[in-house]
């Protein structure tokens, strides 16, 4: 058995079950070793943003880590946008890094780089292999790395000798650390700061926002009167129909500020205290009211739901929560040209039970969100890092994790493009995805914030640098030439047939829904 | 003036003229004081690794530095692998990566990352400014060290606060170093080394590859029966009718150990003694011949013309140097399907006076350059760092930099996918660039390599990995959906046909070659 070989073993035996790849040469033995792991799914990516992407997705889904497979430094490189969004995400994820055989590291062959300064900014932990037997006990540790509560992200660097030599064995199985909890004291420090007579606020984030977190999160309200507020960008939010709703924080500083006004007692669970997207010249960063007390329950590695029941119970909140969401007449949609309102409607109506939303509408798609409230019971992941080009590989991930449930990838234009290659995976694997392409020729948000950073008469160069429109792409012959079907809408009669359509259809379909 | 407006004012000053750019709300004071720069050209790339891959190519083409701008941590990461090809390439590139207001960084918003630490791996130079004034002194910096002979990669960090804040001015224009000269004693010693009975030859790479200095290696020859020899892979190699030829060692470590054989004497300029591209079970990684006496003449950050000139002058060389390129004869082709040979010959004869090739082929592209030796005056620009996701932002940044000549890329379908967006910016620019997409729906290059590091009896999951038949990308679609006029060839007659209207016309076009 080489050291390919006990890896990927290794790795089956520690539970991963899925490889998204897209190797090179120094990775072949690694390529060979996956053809013995009946128990591994090998998916391949053609661009690595997309590899990283589907590795988040899968983890926000599943709770488990899928390993990646990269080529040296530069394929690191190019996944590393994503592995920022999974790190803020707290997603679990085992990144397999082939390298040069060490004997050739030092000759500085042309691929040659720093791996360890590449992976080292967007991940939680990086080791490289030192024996080819010792490259089974990395890929062990570092799955029980990913595993720590809620997930991490685990690189590993395997050179190539590491790899072809043999005599290697497997190591055991990983073994993840325990959740760490909350003491006794802490909760009812917390629960005594609810009770004041102020106006009081549970902001929670993470795997708070998991539906039975949320079921205590509304027991403490019903408590305590507690609004329950969390991040603006949840990595994986539980919603819709009977489900405990919780309110996000806005995305701009001053509607936040507006949205935080009156709370005077704040207590976080499974995040910290929210602070605004960007700075802007003479805007508060931080959010949180000023004077109000804050504490800090739970950080987002102890057990959000353990510290939501056992919060409840010391308050003897009653068994029924409050802030359950209830079902909403959605208003009626006029025929004729489409806009982000009646899109946000027809989406929101037909969006089926037990749906997987990947968020990525950017300016776009607030009124999606806005309009699905009481829609039957889904699950909503959005960007975490800002780093666009998350949401197609998102989707890819999520719809390999659960492949009974229909995802619905909700995607702004601009930052479509930048992993648009995840459309190719989507259709070689047959994956249950919609994609909406919110179309408005535009990188919208940037026209917004130009100014709020204080550029109030932007010349035609500035503008030039935020304009799609010359060329304008044509998404149904984008997602064509990668094979997945597609349809364009620019009216509300022709988005909900599109739409209709690709939702009932089992496999990958794209709509390019023409913003006006 | 702020900040944003010193620096662009001082980086035009500076001799910059094309900021290649994808920016966010951090560079959103940057874009606008592009606006009033008129000396600097903004080019949109809808990816960064096309902006990055564009300065690359614009650097070979000018020998000036363009600026990049992109956006925070995760932006610069997106561009890092064409950084990496750049790097090798000895490419000048002034990077400018904005990122938060400084007070804003320690509050650790989604987007934060420590950028330094990703720009370190793939940069020669990192500096973070420390106040809106010390922006454009940074620039300037920058800008100087961006032109250390022969390039090199800078890269600026520019918190949002310094661009937005009033009262900087610019600073003075940089002044590259001086471009370092070898002594008279190390020109006397090659030259005897040259001169001895055994076989010699010259290993040239770099500075040394352009036409002047190719003229020099060819005097060398003629006063010593040297050998010509360059890199597997040159930033850009002058060649064709007329030209000093140099014979490029072979990418597979046993041919070129094969090609090495029987050279005694090596003296190398411009670059250093080769080694295999990766490493392989039981294969040598030094490609020199063993025994062989070398000499390190000049480093790559020497002038290499200075030196070649002077080590012909010190043999009393004559004025006319051997190994010039005679034309060749190129077979006929047949009428029939279209496979690498014939796409070598009929591109070959194509290939219009005076044009720039970005030739990422990999597996297929390799008898385009066989047949094409004896064609007009061109550059061949090759893949420096093997980072594949080049050949298309390469080719747009040559266009960019050389708007009278017309650009072939010569590129593989799995590594087109990489950066496939470039398409996009040539549309939009309407770049003279005429796109050859070598489809034979494989990494076929992997399909090599699997068997050479030892994996002899690979399974369908590992095959699997390498194919792209599953879905076939249909590149004419593609290159239409980004505003990209396309036409697929699977005869030689179609592709006679499509290539020669693409090369007739000006403007981008691209041809999808379907090879049996």
């Amino acid at each position: 058995m080489n050291g390919a070989q006990a890896l990927m073993k290794t790795l089956s035996d520690s539970g991963v079950e899925v490889c998204f790849a897209n190797p090179g040469t120094s990775e072949m033995q690694l390529v060979a070793a996956l053809d013995e792991q009946h128990g591994i799914r090998a998916v391949l990516g053609l661009f690595e943003g997309v590899v990283t992407g589907a590795a988040d997705g899968y983890g926000r889904m599943s709770d488990k880590p899928a390993a990646t497979l990269l080529h040296l430094g530069p394929g690191l490189a190019n996944g590393l946008a994503n592995l920022h969004n999974a790190r803020r995400a707290l997603s679990p994820i085992v990144n397999i890094v082939g390298d040069h055989a060490v004997d050739h590291i030092a000759l500085d062959a042309p691929l040659t780089s720093d791996i360890v300064g590449v992976a080292t900014p967007m991940s939680d932990w990086v080791a490289t292999s030192t024996s080819a037997s010792n490259l089974a006990e990395t890929g062990a540790e570092a799955v029980a790395i990913a595993c720590r509560y809620p997930g991490q992200i685990a690189t590993m660097i395997a050179p190539g000798d590491h790899a072809w030599t043999d005599g290697a064995v497997p190591a055991a199985p990983a073994t993840p650390p325990k959740v760490p909890r909350v003491s006794d004291e802490e909760i009812e420090a917390a629960a005594e700061l609810l009770l004041k007579p102020g106006r009081s606020a549970l902001f929670i984030g993470n795997r708070a926002l998991r539906e039975k977190a949320l079921f205590q999160a509304g027991r403490v309200a019903a408590a305590t009167n507690a609004r329950l507020i969390s991040d603006t960008s949840p990595a994986r939010l539980q919603r819709g129909l009977g489900r405990v709703a919780v309110q996000r924080i806005p995305y701009f500083a001053e509607s936040a500020v507006d949205f935080m006004k009156g709370i005077e007692q704040l207590v976080f669970i499974g995040t910290k205290p929210p602070v605004s997207f960007f700075a802007y010249p003479n805007r508060p960063s931080e959010l949180s009211p000023e004077g109000a007390i804050i504490t800090r329950l739970a950080d987002e590695r102890v057990d959000a739901e353990d510290t939501l029941r056992r919060l409840a119970d010391t308050l003897n909140a009653p068994d029924n929560p409050i802030h359950l969401q209830t079902s909403e007449e959605l208003p009626a949609v006029e025929d004729g040209v489409l806009d982000q309102r009646s899109l946000g409607i027809i989406t929101a109506q037909l969006l089926p039970a037990n749906a997987i939303v990947s968020d990525e509408g950017v300016s776009s798609g607030g009124q999606v969100y806005r309009y699905s409230a009481g829609a039957p019971k889904h699950d909503w992941m959005t960007i975490t890092g800002g780093a666009i080009g998350q949401g197609l590989p998102l989707a890819t991930g999520a719809a390999i994790a659960c492949p009974n449930r229909k995802v619905i990838a909700i995607q702004a234009d601009g930052s479509a493009m930048y992993t648009v290659q995840a459309l190719w995976t989507m259709a070689r694997e047959n994956l249950d995805v919609t994609v909406i392409i919110l179309k408005n020729n535009s990188y919208g948000i940037l026209n917004i914030e130009l100014d709020r950073v204080g550029v109030t008469a932007p010349g035609p160069k500035a503008l030039s640098l935020l304009d799609l429109t010359n060329p304008v792409i044509d998404w149904v012959a984008m997602s064509h030439s990668m094979g997945v079907p597609a349809q364009s809408a620019s009216t509300t009669q022709e988005f909900r047939t599109a739409l209709s359509a690709a939702v009932a259809h089992d496999g990958p379909r794209l709509v390019e829904a023409v913003l006006a």
